[in-house]
């Protein structure tokens, strides 16, 4: 792990990372030692800093320190990694007030989660209790603010189902705990739009921009129970993960299966090829 | 400060409280060595512990440690200071499932901040733009996930303008960035509910169920605007400022001078006579 570029699996106790949650991540696909979408995550990174007025560090730094670190920790066994990195607003006094402080990072190396790779051909999903509140002017950030996120992902323990579903305060259907949603319906992609909660995350924005060359049309609107029940096939997305389709969604009332249908194969197959470009 | 019972101004990091704002704090003024409300501010962080499923440490060791570290930075020039707890779930793995971490507790002593005297005879505040997200699950807990106050707290520079005054989504007021906002008209107390979200302050609680005395109705209800607007008088609260009254709201359009009535006099010397208890 390096902080502020030193080997050390330590930081400032009063850093505003922890007093407040202030700052930011990211967390990355390392294929054989290559940090994947590196762009997407710095542009993401880039956009955060500048809502939440934090010192961007040079690019080049980051990505000398994360390719360094990966260097240092190859392992032939493992091809593939996760790094992360937290950029928090750095150290200040007490007080909400930011004041002039330097923006601190963390780049920390992971082994890759095993996740059984039977999630690639389809997940069970829940839906949580936990609902994201609404505020425009964090929206879309991958700040560090995700208490929502611990307590919904705590409501399960059940292995068998791989991701949680969360609604606004408002009922609508925003996205996983981990993860992005999309909905298939008629040859169309709908995805949730997040201009009041939710992370936009980066494989989202690669098929929202068609960056993939799927061609088909997409729209981000207001997505509700029903619509996700409606679906003709529906997936969940992020940078790790890729795509996995949900085939079932837990419910005591109903639970709903789904097929993993072309729509969302095409995707797969699209998304994994645009890793190894 | 003392970080585990261990002196040391560092924590990992990889700490859940840095990586998810995944914890809880307290911050208490320390009078004489002595820390003032401690009940109330363990009471809280206990509530806090179980609302966030959070391993609450011992109240002794709390308490052994706060002291200990009062009474090794006492300095006779300063006889207040400010003691801040820092109570997070734990060192834990990458993803948000929070797994078997123990907490981490931060304990930290800091001077006591020089706001001008002239505050407890009536401050300027203003109203931010930055909203407070709705969401019962977080709704009044004292929790690390923050960058609302943060960004609504940096959203002015003006010494002179003491506090901001935060709405939430919906357009209601809700609180001050570090503090309650209480209303005084007709001789009642008002107060903004938190049920949506805002902090439960301590001196709030202690006014709200009146262990101050003071033996005013009091209505915990939603405030909007023109509540505030047609305030007898108005002050805000929290454990280090005790309550300020409030003379002016600043706005563009009509800026609002309130007088420091006899309501907000009375509950101020209430207050201070209870910390010399």
């Amino acid at each position: 792990m390096l902080v502020d570029g030193r080997e050390t699996t330590q930081i400032d106790a009063l850093d505003r990372g922890l007093c407040y949650g202030d700052g930011l991540f990211e967390t990355l696909a390392i294929v054989d030692g290559r940090p994947q979408l590196w762009q997407q995550h710095i542009e993401r990174l880039r956009s955060g800093c500048r809502r939440l007025d934090i010192t961007m560090p040079a690019e080049e730094l980051l990505l000398q320190e994360v390719t360094s670190l990966c260097r240092q920790r190859q392992q032939n066994d493992q091809p593939r990694r996760v790094a992360k990195i937290i950029l928090t607003r750095g150290t200040g006094g007490r007080g909400y007030r930011a004041g002039v402080a330097t923006s601190s990072r963390i780049i920390a190396l992971f082994d890759w989660p095993d996740y059984p790779p039977t999630r690639n051909d389809g997940i069970s999903v829940r839906w949580c209790r936990t609902t994201l509140g609404m505020n425009p002017a964090l929206a879309g950030i991958k700040h560090l603010n995700r208490l929502e996120q611990v307590m919904a992902r705590n409501e399960w323990q059940d292995e068998s189902i791989a991701e949680g579903l969360m609604l606004d305060t408002r009922g609508r259907v925003i996205e996983g705990t981990m993860s992005n949603l999309f909905i298939v319906r008629d040859q169309c992609l709908l995805t949730p739009r997040l201009d009041q909660c939710g992370v936009a995350g980066i494989v989202r924005r690669l098929i929202c921009e068609d960056r993939l060359g799927h061609g088909l049309a997409i729209t981000e609107q207001d997505v509700d129970k029903p619509d996700v029940l409606a679906a003709d096939e529906l997936f969940v997305c992020n940078s790790l993960i890729g795509l996995w389709p949900v085939i079932t969604i837990e419910d005591q009332q109903a639970p709903k299966s789904y097929t993993v249908g072309p729509v969302t194969r095409r995707l797969q197959t699209l998304f994994n090829a645009s890793l190894q470009k």
